[in-house]
């Protein structure tokens, strides 16, 4: 586990402080999900560890193994950053429902961690997961409003049922320790979020998305998020024992990289942490970017063959199934 | 040329129309520029044409040659279009400074040319162009503003300045015709549009670009639009012929494949003709991605090695100069 952002003296002082708690869960989620990946490498190449500070307060440590033999890039980042909210910030939260005086400047703190896997083998699908707490404080520091959001999500390149149920199953037993209702109100959130809306397709088969989530109590919602958090890992992991070593042509590349394509579209100009990040001053755009993949492919009209594989993953992602 | 969008019979009777003027011109474009580049391709591939219709008006015409051995992707597109403006696109367009009403339904005619070509050797530049006409009008079908937009771009993976230096002065002679102020605004205009401003680089060495060119009349603001298209083939086709059989090597290939990244990151993020296009509804979102490379690639943390030609690339996407 990489040395905490924060100062060791305060996190000591202010350990059942929400924000102090949050950072602990995101430091151990990064080291036990870049052990776990290691130690399915077998290259031998191991994670690039950048500790970044950010001038108006805060910073991350980005993890990223790239150009290995099972991963071809992964990025695990987490970040703890804190300043004022810019008012187009402010203004999306109310649009949201949330209700900040406008025209002020507002403290705020988030902290979160944020993964994005492609691996090397086209049968083993991409993941992506972000688990996030924010705080908003009123001029003089006291707490206006709290949340917690986040998600995991599965992006295959060929679709295995099995996989997806396996999946799927283990984000439901998460969100069910918690809410009987959590699993399908996110999964249905999940499957409306990751739309690229200009091709009517999801970027993937889905999984669990939220924000905005602070009932029943602090407490509470801090212990979903940690379960979802720890699902990650047993949700993956067989996934990619299963299939890593699976034998693949050229024309299955070729499909991965044209999906992955895909997945650059939606990260770039849909999806809202990508924007958000990269139109914040001060943002460390390296690792923002990281979530894309190392090639990408974008053929002019290419349609996968009727009857093929190709079309089986296309009609899943443009009807999303239940897989539980 | 292909055959026009509009009905044969109406574009006799209206051919004093600046619309139909417009559409005869970017047929004509169109048909050059695809001619030229299929002489300079050598595998003997060709544009494939498609024609499309657009439900609610006016149509288009896409050419895309894939997979070369000259072009890994060029693509050259005209459309003609008419319909009723979206709100939020009048709003954009009332920020610029135009004074429509908004709350009801403009009709509105647009008809342009768009093309961007990515060469397979390295040492051939991507060039990008585009020429548009627009019309609003009245409910009633009165003509209420037109205004001219465009530019043409070069976006090289190694900078040779003979290469700038000729392609700025083909584009500053074509405006030089029509009024010696013009060269020197559009290549600014160009430079600060052209922007990724997360990585505070431009996509490329420049060129012209411009919007709500209106005046000194209809006439004489069609006439620099025309020349402008007309200067395209010169300004890019000695560069292409100079390099296209250059040696090169694996390293060339992967910058080349970097920097198409950061041709991805702009189109999607921050260009305004993409966005326009992908949130219009009913529009063909294949030909609008067609400005998209076939491969690209994203490393994480590349930098070029200090004093090598790809550094000095990147000094002058840094910081543009003038090349005449």
């Amino acid at each position: 586990m990489a040395k905490p952002i924060t100062d060791l003296d305060k996190m000591q002082r202010e350990r059942e402080d929400m924000k102090i708690r949050m950072e602990l869960l995101i430091l151990r989620i990064q080291a036990e999900f870049c052990h776990a990946l290691e130690a399915e490498e077998t290259s031998g190449a191991k994670f690039r560890v950048d500790r970044w500070r950010r001038k108006e307060g805060g910073g991350g440590i980005s993890c990223v193994l790239q150009d290995g033999q099972v991963f071809e890039k992964a990025g695990v980042n987490i970040s703890v950053v804190h300043g004022s909210l810019p008012p187009p910030a402010v203004a999306q939260m109310n649009a949201r429902g949330k209700h900040l005086p406008d025209g002020i400047k507002l403290p705020f703190f988030a902290a979160g961690v944020s993964s994005v896997i492609h691996p090397t083998n086209p049968y083993v699908p991409t993941i992506h997961f972000n688990y996030r707490y924010f705080e908003v404080q009123s001029e003089d520091g006291k707490p206006m409003g709290w949340w917690f959001g986040g998600g995991t999500d599965l992006t295959p390149y060929y679709l295995n049922e099995e996989d997806a149920k396996h999946f799927h199953s283990t984000l439901k037993r998460a969100c069910d320790k918690h809410d009987p209702g959590y699993y399908r109100r996110f999964k249905t959130w999940c499957d409306n979020y990751f739309m690229v809306k200009h091709r009517g397709e999801r970027r993937g088969v889905g999984g669990i998305f939220f924000d905005d989530v602070d009932t029943p109590s602090k407490e509470e919602a801090f212990l979903f998020v940690e379960s979802c958090a720890e699902a990650v890992l047993p949700s993956y992991l067989p996934i990619l024992q299963k299939h890593k070593d699976d034998g693949y042509g050229y024309a299955e590349r070729q499909w991965q990289l044209l999906r992955r394509g895909r997945y650059v579209e939606f990260n770039l100009i849909y999806d809202r942490g990508t924007k958000f990040g990269l139109f914040t001053p001060g943002a460390r755009y390296e690792s923002i970017l990281m979530s894309l993949p190392l090639t990408a492919r974008w053929e002019y009209m290419h349609a996968p063959k009727p009857g093929s594989p190709e079309e089986r993953l296309t009609e899943v992602l443009k009807n999303p199934r239940d897989w539980v």
